[in-house]
Formats: C-alpha cells, sequence, structure tokens
C-alpha cells in the first residue's frame, strides 16, 4: 500500500462526492465519461483568500493553468489582470479582460504574436534582448508604440520550487546583470516601459523561501530600476504558490507570506514608492477546483493484486500518472465517488484505458471496494489537466470539461 | 557538451537536411512551422527487410505509433494487419484493411468499443475474464459469434524493454494460468476463437532477449493450446523491436532474429503445426520515418550558456524533451537542417518555446551555428510524436504533418 494525496477540503465530505451541490454521478449523467468538473466556487474562495492576504497587491491569474475559455471567462473577473503564454492564449484573455490588463510571458515569441499583443495593447514580457529588437521593430511597422515589460533571469532561485527559474543559465527572461540596459535602450526607442517581471520558481510549498524570494525579488527590482534611473509602473514579483498534491505535503501559509509581502513593501526604496505589484498565479488559483471522474470499466485480478481499470487515463491527466515532470511517481489524491460508506478496505491500483504500463493513475492506494460502473474521482485536476496532457493519444474523443457555477 | 543519438542513415548526407528528395526548407514552406515530415521511403525500407528477415510471419501494424489517417493509409498495404487500441482507432484502420485483419487490444474497452469491434468483424484482443464476459453478451445481443482471441499476461518479462508488458502483476492480458479456462469457456459460447496474444515488452534493443522471447512465447502458446485442447489460428508473438534513440544504442539484428525466429517455430509442438504467427510493431515500422522541423526564433546568452530558442517543443514532441515515460533527459538526435557545412563548431541547448523548463529538446548538444531562421531538425519523429504529446499546452496551433511519397 502507498499513501496518497490529501483530498481538498471542499470535496472531503461524508458519503458519495458532491460538487457544487451535486452528486458526482448527476455531473456524469451530463454526458458520458470520463469528465472534468471544476468548482467555481472553490476558485472563487482562493480568490477572497489571496485579496485578504495580500491586500492591496495586483493578482492576475496565468491562464496556461486552464485555459478553458469559459473558466478564464469565469475567472477574470475576481482578479486584476491575466497572464498568458502563446498568441492562442491571448485571444482567449481579450474576450474577457481589458488588454491594458493582460501580459504576454514566454520565450520564443513569433513576430506574428507580438504584432497581436502589440496591435491589442497588451503588455509583452521580454524574455530576451533579440526580442526587445523585434518587439520595437513590430511596433515601429504597425505604427504603436509597444507596452514593453522586461522578464529578468533573476540571480537567485525559489527555494523547495517544483520548476527553478532562476539562479541559473535560462532561456528565461534577461540576466540580471543585461536587464537595465535593455530597458534603457527601449524606453529611447518610445517605448512604453510597463516595469519588471521576475519569476523565480513555482509550485513552492515552503512559505518562508517564498516570502525570502518575494523580498529579494523586490530588492532586485529596485536595484534594476536604479540602474535605469526611472521608476518602474508595475513590478510583477512572480508566482511560486504551490498548492499540496502528495502524502506529507503540506498547503503555504497565505497570511505568513502576506504578512512578509507587506513587510517587505514597507521597507522598498524610493524609486518603488509609486510602483505596482503583482503576484501571478495559475495552479493557485484553479488547480484544487478541478476533479476528474472517471468510470470503473472492469476490476481485474492478476497474481495477487487487484486493478481497477477506468476510462480515462494519462491522455487527459498525464501528471496525475506521474509522466510530467516528475522523476518518481506519487499518488495524487482519489477517491470512489460513488462509494456511501467511505470506509477504506482493500488496496487496488487505479489503471487507465490506454495500452500502456505509463497509463496508472493511482498505485496501490487503499480505497473503498470499487465495481464496475462505480465512478473514480482524481482530485487537483483544475490545472494543468486536459490541455497539458496528449489528448489524442490511442484515439479517444475528447472530454467533456463542465463548470459547476457559484452556489451564492 | 552531451552526446545524442545516432542520426538516422537515411537522413544522414552531407549539406542541408533532404527529406524525400526535397530539402527541409522546401518542406518548412508548405506551410509554418514548426511541422512534421514523414518519409514513406524510409517506411517501404522497413517492410522489405521486415519481410525479409521473417518470412512467413504476419506482420502488423500498430496503428497507435501513429495513426495519422494518410499514414495508416498509406502504410497498412505494406504489411499483413493492423492492430489497433481504442473505437477511434479502429474507425480509421477500417478505411484501409478488412476487418478480418484487424485486431483490437487494449485494457478498459467500453461496451461500444466492444459491440463496433464485433459489427465490423474485426479480433478483439481479451484482456480480462470480465471483458470477456462483456464481449460474448455483446456478440448475443448483436447476434453476432464475436471473433476473440485471448491476450496472455506472461511469466516472462521482455529482458532490456523499454516497457515491461510480462512476469508481473499487469492490466495487460489474462494471466497465464487462468487464460485457458478463458479459451474453453468462450469456444462454448460458440465464439470465433482466433488465438493468443502474448506481448512481453517494447522497445528492446537486445536481440538475444528477443529471441528468446520469441521462443518462450512459442513455447507458451503451445502449453495453453494443449490446455484448451485445441490448435489456435493465430499466435501474434507481440512486438518489442526497438530503434536506437541515444548515443550508445545499437540497431537490433534483424537477421538474427529471423534465424532465431525460424529455429523456433522449426521445433514448434504439433499443436501449433498449423498456426498463422504474427508479430505487431509499431515504432519500429515508422519511428525513423519522421522528421519534426522547427525553426529557430532567437539565438539567447544566459550566463555563459547558448540557447537556441526554437517555435516548436514539448507539445508536440514530448517523449523528445524527457518526460513520457524516461527518467533521465538524453538527447534524441537532432540537426542544423540548414547548414551547408555540417561542421558542429558550439554547444548549445534546444529549448522550446512554452513557458517551462521542462520545455528542452536538446540539452547542451554541438552543432553548426544556427541563427534566427534557421530550421532544427530533431529526428525518430515518426512515432509517438504528435499523437503522444500535449498538443493542446499553451494554446499554440496544431502543426502539419506532411508525407513524403515514395520516390520509386
Amino acid at each position: 500500500m502507498k499513501p496518497m494525496g490529501t483530498i481538498p477540503a471542499a470535496f472531503s465530505g461524508e458519503g458519495p462526492l458532491m460538487i457544487g451541490g451535486r452528486s458526482a454521478d448527476a455531473w456524469a449523467a451530463e454526458g458520458d465519461t470520463p469528465l472534468f468538473v471544476y468548482d467555481l466556487e472553490v476558485v472563487a474562495a482562493q480568490a477572497a483568500a489571496l485579496r485578504s492576504a495580500l491586500p492591496g497587491v495586483d493578482i492576475h491569474y496565468a491562464i496556461k493553468a486552464n485555459p478553458l475559455p469559459v473558466m478564464v471567462a469565469a475567472v477574470a473577473p475576481l482578479f486584476h489582470g491575466l497572464d498568458v503564454a502563446s498568441g492562442g492564449e491571448l485571444a482567449i484573455a481579450l474576450k474577457s479582460k481589458a488588454a491594458s490588463s493582460i501580459s504576454f510571458a514566454g520565450p520564443g515569441k513569433k513576430d506574428r504574436e507580438l504584432e497581436a499583443a502589440i496591435r491589442a495593447g497588451a503588455t509583452i514580457n521580454l524574455e530576451s534582448s533579440g526580442e526587445c529588437d523585434r518587439a520595437l521593430a513590430a511596433g515601429a511597422r504597425l505604427g504603436v508604440p509597444p507596452r514593453l515589460a522586461v522578464r529578468v533571469n533573476p540571480d537567485f532561485e525559489l527555494r523547495g520550487s517544483g520548476m527553478k527559474m532562476g539562479g541559473r543559465a535560462s532561456p528565461f527572461g534577461i540576466d540580471a546583470g543585461a536587464a537595465a540596459g535593455v530597458v534603457v535602450r527601449l524606453r529611447a526607442a518610445g517605448a512604453d516601459w510597463r516595469g519588471w517581471h521576475i519569476f523565480a520558481g513555482s509550485q513552492s510549498l515552503d512559505s518562508a523561501a517564498i516570502i525570502e524570494t518575494q523580498a529579494a525579488t523586490i530588492a532586485l527590482a529596485a536595484r534594476l530600476s536604479e540602474e535605469v534611473g526611472a521608476p518602474p509602473p508595475l513590478v510583477n514579483l512572480g508566482g511560486g504558490f504551490g498548492i499540496p498534491y502528495f502524502a506529507g505535503d503540506t498547503p503555504i501559509d497565505l497570511t505568513a507570506i502576506g504578512a512578509g509581502l507587506a513587510s517587505a513593501l514597507q521597507a522598498r526604496a524610493a524609486i518603488l514608492a509609486d510602483a505596482r505589484f503583482a503576484i501571478e498565479l495559475g495552479r493557485y488559483i484553479v488547480g484544487e477546483c478541478g476533479v476528474y471522474l472517471t468510470r470503473v470499466i472492469e476490476r481485474k485480478e492478476s497474481r495477487g493484486e487487484t486493478f481497477l481499470v477506468v476510462d480515462g487515463g494519462l491522455h487527459h491527466q498525464l501528471a496525475a500518472s506521474g509522466n510530467f515532470g516528475t522523476v518518481v511517481k506519487r499518488n495524487y489524491p482519489v477517491a470512489v465517488a460513488t462509494a456511501v460508506a467511505g470506509t477504506p478496505t482493500e488496496t487496488v491500483s487505479i489503471v487507465g484505458c490506454l495500452c500502456t504500463p505509463l497509463d496508472r493513475l493511482a498505485d496501490r492506494v487503499t480505497l473503498p471496494v470499487a465495481r464496475p460502473g462505480d465512478l473514480i474521482a482524481v482530485f487537483l485536476a483544475g490545472a494543468y489537466g486536459l490541455s497539458a496532457s496528449p489528448i489524442g493519444f490511442l484515439g479517444h474523443p475528447r472530454p467533456l470539461e463542465l463548470i459547476a457555477a457559484r452556489r451564492s
């Protein structure tokens, strides 16, 4: 038997699983299994917690975490801005937010993507000196001064982060030593300098590290602004707020992070006195709201082990199968969604319907007995789920994605 | 500097990369980059080599390796059968092959998938006793005796295989000890028993292990057939033939494997005297035919390292990024497709356009100097490429997949 992560509080009650006030069975009856259900109440609760802990700081939703257009439309009003990572995401974001509250980061932006951002009036977070040249050229072609921020590859990294993005050679951002020079150049060329974007890592559960990194980020922004000799309109402090996926993970302490950030802002250098500050979050906002529901097709015994063979799999939930950026497979929280009595009594592996041994959604977890026809819930499916999975693999139909609207 | 795998012979000439007689530049001019080009001449050569080394053995193409309908249509006439892993793949296969030459394997088949196979007349490779019950019930509902083979979870595994699928508790196949009983049952119920499917592993480069496993598979099929008391029409020996991806990998010895299989067949038990034998291959047939072409958007220096930022990435080539079933990232063979002089002079990392550090197509490889606008080729992109990648991740457009037709 292997441990699994903790089921998010919104879904951890007794009896059959309820999502947004309806049973998992009722959701599954909306169409075929497997399917995703996203509970907007959970997103609203995260938004309220963030606003309360981080007053005076802009919060941006990084839509790459879940770019489903109806999700973006629902989440956009809860936050100050949207961050996008491609021309395709920009088009989705523009349907839900004014361009002045959209920023576009990511390496390898094509000229046509830069032009689309400039035409719309979105801010481009420049990832390299070469991209600065191309953005200025695109602005000149269009006769529009581009809105440009500079993404900085910081000298430090976010400790404990699942994806380190600072303190090393990187495709992301301009090395801290060269960043001010790029700003001087783009300002001289008549571009509208929007400030700094400094992203040191993501998916950290170490609150002290997040606090320390935010303070270091503010200090770096001050130092770079002094080098430029001008105050930045906005300092995007990046994200990094993790959510607990696995056994032993504990949630971050949002109150402590808010207090730490308030102290760091209080102590900020004069050149940042009038700057706005932003935090961009994706997974932290939508990760816990999503449940992936998949039906048991077979119970199967093989050599003394029991398998629940389900109709979903890694083609929809690559990360849960342990095959996306993780070295060791650990178990996401799962449940038998149709179990009335929740007593775990047997150890099973939950395998998907793909013809590959990689397709294992849970490895030797202890659950109530599930039979063919029962629904299995895989939690934490709101971020980097369907859109980050090989949806075409083995030719299965695209699953439904349903929204549980706010109950209030 | 880190090593990379060997460029397949069909693409390893001097000067700019040619695919099917046309330059990479000409292919890229067909549409936007990134794109895939599949050279059918390479597939035809593999088919000829297989037929020559394995006379008298049916060869099946497992379309999950590359299910692009035009690819399946082009490959189908070269081989005796097609193997599918879902109802969606079955529908593709039926456009190019008679149902009697199609078999459908994979766990978690839905009732409607079983019905589609029975209605068409394709063979279902049963993965469990429960699936046997459901297939018999579906046949009864439709008034059609189903064509059923039994997939066996063998007592042994294929040594050196990338994906072990035998010798352990498994979602795949019926444990060897229970397999004959299922056949007795399905024959008694009036189903058309098509034989055995025994798949011990995939992507092995150990020719001796493949030979040994094929002999063990034939012996197991004989033993199980004796238990049944009837000769099987077909014994599907599985696949397992690997292709070299990484530095140090060497190709399998097809001649030796053919000789080993011929000896094993010569020595087979009397109950298998009239059986046909099949080998099912996906990656081995199409893996080497594919080239992924992606354009350099930026050259970027960061902390002393050089990055080529390209417009493709792991959303199209997940396995090449080292994020699909591999623990350690190793480099697929890559090349600067537009380099006239092929002399490697600098060490670069090739990173994709996704905003994640996972998106690295080549790590510190030594290549000729590439500039923005140049094309990078990632080889071995014919199998488990686009269809096994998170194509929607970060909202980029779907890439073209082009076919280089036979030059003969």
